[in-house]
């Protein structure tokens, strides 16, 4: 049986292009023994599938050249050679990005879409609300009354962290670049004030304004100087997780900026970079959280769903200009 | 009764001058109900000490303009009127840099210089050895047959902090400024390997000869150039105690550099600034086991003792160039 893949195709210097992708057309055998045969519904598109693409060492190996992208993927089960899943499951794992996929049934997760709409399951109840979470709770470790930033706050990991904030007690301020987003935070998700770092006057005069008890959590999606105008503010033991830098991935050469190690010191702070698998021993009591609050109407989510798997790479390239708002997914 | 202190005469732009400090004599009056007289026998002289002279928020109160500058002091009680302490009692606790001292008996401390050298006390057996304590193990989290990298390795809180490295069984760099230091680093106190960043060629390559396994803990005393080159070899997982950064301490303007957080993120690295005072509640936890292992001569130090209250001054300024090995104190 024939099936179309998404390759990378050269590693990109700075952002990438759709160049930097090449469809392909692959045979694919019949599931064996333990495997399933399964067809693409939702793929997952996330900022940090670019760090992959770079060829340096880091948590996740480098993506191969002339090797499909693999990523987060809710699909559903055509054939089955595994006792585990029946014809017409609907599962979850990480897999390549093609139409069809082969893959053993060891990596994948039955999901129910009754309880939440499929695509619920590479985000808010996947990776992206696992990744809020942790980042959060475990390193940020929120107290009620405190001051929370979020930056890339209308992104898929923003959006959540600022509700779980909320929920926990704390004043959150939320940075995007748009005055859409900006409204769709404050209106929809219950941030307290917003800011649209792409028309604002002064940031750092901005954020001082709307955090006059200090900063206590800074969550960073995006680093840059918008990072350096929230650190100008972090009170006394403030605790800073890193979750994405999304304004130096392109970057060729190492950006430069304003040393942060004296503030720290003299704050105390603590700044953590982790990523999610950091804490997988504990994405059962995570998940349990998250499904609750879901459940409770607690916690909303909002996706920006692309339809086609040609549109793979270009939505891809879109995060980086702030094409999304919440989760970036493509259906097919 | 008449007595001299040192007063901070002017903030200092930069570097300190001997301008920075004034010398007055004070009358004194009798001590009274719950004080004590005390004439000081050694004046404790940190890099901390410092950040003290600007007037700028910090996690300790600025230095008062004509008020003496405070620090750690070893007394010895010449009048008491408390209960708690009898003359000829040897007593430590935070006070001003005067010959003659009225406290209140609250804030001291009774010492037993039969079981270690009294100017211990303000070291080893103090805030020095405590700092050291907590940065590495509550902060650093050592594990057998890790590698850490120390920065200012010959000071006084470096050399502690490289012999408890090893009393658990890590591999221990120390980064230091001349071949004596790096000499006394290893034949004295255990350290595995040393540089000294003054003549290195290339300490970025350096540290990577020293470190095949990567730097697992760097305890950062110096920041700058040093810590660039040292975070550039950092494990997954690295944890990094901020505990100083004497290299920017006399800057003028904010200091630049390579922008840390994407490797702190990719590395899913930890950076913590802290004071000794974020442990206070562990003290007693700390002390025990420094004071056990001294006891067992696990744990050696050394000192810079310069005499004289007139060369209290100049002993600071003496830290920013290197001029002390172990802790720097005065003695009278």
């Amino acid at each position: 049986m024939k099936t179309r893949q998404i390759v990378l195709a050269s590693r990109p210097k700075g952002t990438p292009t759709t160049e930097t992708f090449r469809f392909e057309e692959i045979t694919l055998p019949e599931p064996k023994d333990g495997e399933v045969l399964l067809k693409g519904l939702y793929y997952s598109v996330d900022p940090y599938m670019r760090g992959r693409m770079n060829d340096a060492k880091s948590y996740a190996p480098p993506f191969e050249l002339d090797k499909p992208i693999v990523g987060g993927v809710v699909a559903e089960v055509i054939a089955s050679g595994s006792e585990q899943f029946q014809n017409g499951d609907l599962v979850t794992g990480r897999l390549p990005w093609q139409e069809q996929i082969i893959a053993s049934a060891k990596g994948l997760k039955k999901i129910d879409a009754s309880f939440a709409p499929a695509s619920y399951y590479l985000s808010i109840l996947g990776m992206t609300g696992l990744t809020a979470y942790f980042g959060l709770i475990s390193i940020g470790k929120p107290k009620e009354g405190e001051t929370v930033v979020v930056s890339g706050a209308a992104g898929a990991v923003g959006i959540v962290v600022g509700q779980i904030a909320k929920l926990k007690g704390c004043r959150v301020i939320g940075i995007a670049g748009s005055d859409e987003k900006i409204s769709m935070l404050k209106d929809e998700f219950g941030f307290d004030e917003g800011i649209n770092y792409k028309t604002v006057d002064d940031m750092k005069k901005s954020i001082g304004e709307l955090c006059p008890d200090g900063v206590d959590i800074y969550f960073d999606n995006v680093g840059g100087e918008i990072s350096d105008a929230v650190l100008s503010h972090i009170n006394f033991q403030a605790r800073i997780p890193l979750c994405g830098q999304i304004s130096v991935y392109n970057n060729t050469e190492v950006a430069t900026g304003p040393r942060i190690q004296p503030l720290l010191l003299t704050k105390s702070a603590l700044m953590k970079g982790f990523i999610v698998g950091d804490f997988e021993s504990e994405f059962g009591e995570g998940m349990k959280h998250l499904s609750q609050w879901v459940k409770e109407d607690k916690l909303k989510f909002t996706e920006t769903i692309v339809e086609g798997f040609d549109q793979l790479p270009q939505a891809m390239l879109d995060l980086f200009t702030g094409g999304n708002t919440g989760k970036m997914v493509v259906k097919i």
